[in-house]
């Protein structure tokens, strides 16, 4: 019988096959001790050579690493094995030699794995990186799809672009132009004025000629957007949110967490609520600690990294100079020269993962706001009709997956926590 | 106490506010019958003269179709009222005035609708149609996440093309070109060398020439894909992942498919085992009906519906000819004539919802067929290693999202099946 090795402690005592590849192999007289992986885990494999033929041993003996066998045996317990049981092999059958595999336990250059990313991926650290990034994904969406949000994927083609044409993918759209889509969230709004509480999760593109350890050319974000949401809804929404993606991680990703000795405890602390505190006490902060931040101005990678240090866990900053927000931002009613913008830096330098706000839901400030900012007006008459058409107060906000998946697993670049990353020097394999 | 129309059962006899949009309304005397909704579903308001204000009362009888308002009052049960709940309204505030709402329940053309994308996804058709469309979605990844399988998200960014590039977008990227995904599987295969059991699930791109009811430029496919599988166990795990998907649609989203107006019955029929056929026996079902199709060739769209008319389920042809399968499919070793690809057929007339098979596995193979095809050999290298370094038997298949959900909702065209469909001359919302 086939089995997983994370299905072995169902088996023991029985024989069972299990198809994988070599990990690692010690040998000892007349003993080679075989590390097997097969995605799920790694299992200890003894092959004795009393035990196998003369055929068998001599694949035990010559087997290199990342060569890919089936092994027969037994299953025992043992608590000295990696995974807790070991098997004892009564056959082995090579599938698939492997000559000289690049990747060595010595340590490689990061470009020099990169360009390997599709064998990189079977070591264990980036397994466990991966099984957390599926985990937080899992815990996005069991999030919304558990308190009635609808999924409603955004389109990747727009015609238009929201934030500038300078970061924009563009493509050619049978003899018209089309824009890969940088944020969801003008149809998000179309959503909730239709299903009430909406998200959508899926790739967006920045052509932005940045190499910092933050930025991807493609990267994946989840955007919700409520109707009659407003600014402290949507505060509300996004600690909920974090919180819950963070004690789900730590409730079943602790092996992983383990393999990548990331700090457990300064992950526990993520506990609503999250300080809050407007724009003005942020340059405050930053003002008092002697950076050269100039107010007015969006804070800097440096600046995120002073302002996240002060707490000990992750902050929202909001009531925004409204000339540094977007267009679509509302402006705070009690001072029109703030936005009611939000967003969250994670803790430990990890920068800014959530950027969102309470909308303009005025078709007259709206218009004002596209003219102000020299838009092409044809292009968000649809986004108007909303406004024409029963609007209502509503929020929303984006979460970038990739920033986030880093900030859990400790890992210092984003390059990490996606299959296969693309940035501005790598499009390969 | 704010609450959404779903949760009114749980609020009779209290006081409730309700915010949404005026969906509908009937006057009889003193007597306004407003059908609001929200997003979770429809609730009869009656506002009765005598029970509000003069203010009110105004606003109740100018109410106009898409308004947006909220309205207070007590929740009684009422089974003649839609969703058995309704209303006494106490007072009601107009938030958005809706003037001339374009959408009015006579017909509309396909184009007119189009053009309102942003506006049209709020009746009660498309609604059925969206929610269909997430539950396939959680359905889908609920079924893989279960199972072990790991998400492994494929770039949407490439630098060759898998299929040709007469049907690719392409992108400047920093110099370079870049092109649009057409599918996630030559990175799924490195995913499953890795992790044993792999899926991905994204937008994919082709820049057909197609006005067809069947295309999309821009659409979702889910691809797992596993070590160690063969042609057999691809097609038992495609039936059973279609059943399980087909029948938590039934389960769950009975209410959309009453809306739809959907024959249940064809879905309940669709139970494992499915037909299997090979290419030669649908081949030879073709000639005996008399179509006009060419042995040899891929099955047009009109072939596809005369096969899947004889079956009462989805069917499966397996065993195509070399020839006009990817040069990636492994040949049947007892044919070498046949590629062991399968292709999943939905019944009535919905056309391939999957594409799959096992892939070869030989490194002198994949180096003759990769000649073969003249395909340029240097963008290969990283998917050759993958047979360098321990190969295994292995097989997937692709799933289309969108085609699937029309099936589903037993829709004719796919363009309702994704908020905002993108075709050859539809970029717009």
């Amino acid at each position: 019988m086939r089995i997983y090795i994370d299905q072995a402690s169902g088996h023991v005592g029985e024989e069972v096959e299990i198809a994988g590849w070599l990990y690692n192999k010690r040998s000892s007289g007349k003993l080679r001790f075989l590390i097997l992986r097969d995605g799920t885990g790694l299992m200890q494999a003894t092959v004795s050579q009393a035990d196998v033929s003369e055929e068998d041993w001599a694949v035990a003996d010559e087997l290199t690493q990342e060569s890919s066998l089936i092994a027969t045996g037994t299953i025992t317990e043992d608590a000295r094995a990696p995974g807790g049981y070991e098997l004892h092999v009564k056959s082995l059958q090579l599938v698939g030699r492997s000559e000289d595999y690049p990747i060595t336990p010595k340590e490689h250059g990061t470009e020099f794995l990169l360009d390997r990313r599709h064998l990189w991926v079977r070591s264990q650290k980036q397994h466990a990186i991966l099984r957390v990034r599926a985990e937080v994904i899992s815990a996005i969406r069991d999030y919304f799809d558990s308190r009635g949000y609808v999924l409603f994927d955004a389109p990747m083609f727009t015609p238009n672009a929201v934030e500038g044409t300078t970061t924009l993918f563009e493509t050619e759209y049978f003899g018209a132009r089309a824009y890969l889509t940088q944020s969801g969230q003008l149809y998000q709004e179309a959503g909730c004025m239709s299903l009430g509480k909406v998200y959508c999760f899926g790739p967006t593109f920045r052509a932005e000629k940045s190499k910092t350890r933050r930025h991807l050319t493609e990267f994946w974000m989840v955007e919700p957007e409520v109707a009659f949401m407003d600014l402290d809804g949507v505060m509300e929404l996004a600690e909920d949110f974090t919180q819950e993606v963070v004690a789900r991680v730590l409730d079943r990703r602790g092996e992983e967490l383990k393999t990548l000795e990331r700090n457990i405890a300064a992950l526990e602390r993520v506990k609503k609520p999250f300080p809050r505190i407007t724009y003005d006490e942020a340059a405050r902060i930053l003002k008092e600690k002697g950076t050269d931040f100039t107010y007015g101005s969006d804070f800097g990678g440096a600046d995120e990294t002073v302002l996240a240090e002060q707490f000990d866990r992750p902050v929202m900053i909001h009531r925004w100079p409204a000339g540094i927000k977007a267009f679509y931002m509302k402006r705070d009613p009690d001072d029109p020269t703030r936005s009611l913008g939000v967003d969250m830096l994670a803790p430990e330098g990890y920068g800014e993962i959530i950027g969102g706000g309470q909308r303009e839901d005025s078709l007259e400030e709206l218009e004002k706001r596209i003219e102000e900012h020299n838009l092409p007006r044809k292009f968000f008459e649809w986004y108007l009709d909303l406004r024409r058409y029963g609007t209502v107060p509503h929020s929303g906000f984006g979460l970038g997956l990739e920033r986030t998946v880093a900030w859990i697993c400790g890992i210092r670049h984003i390059r990490e926590t996606i299959p296969f990353p693309r940035m501005m020097y790598r499009l390969e394999p």
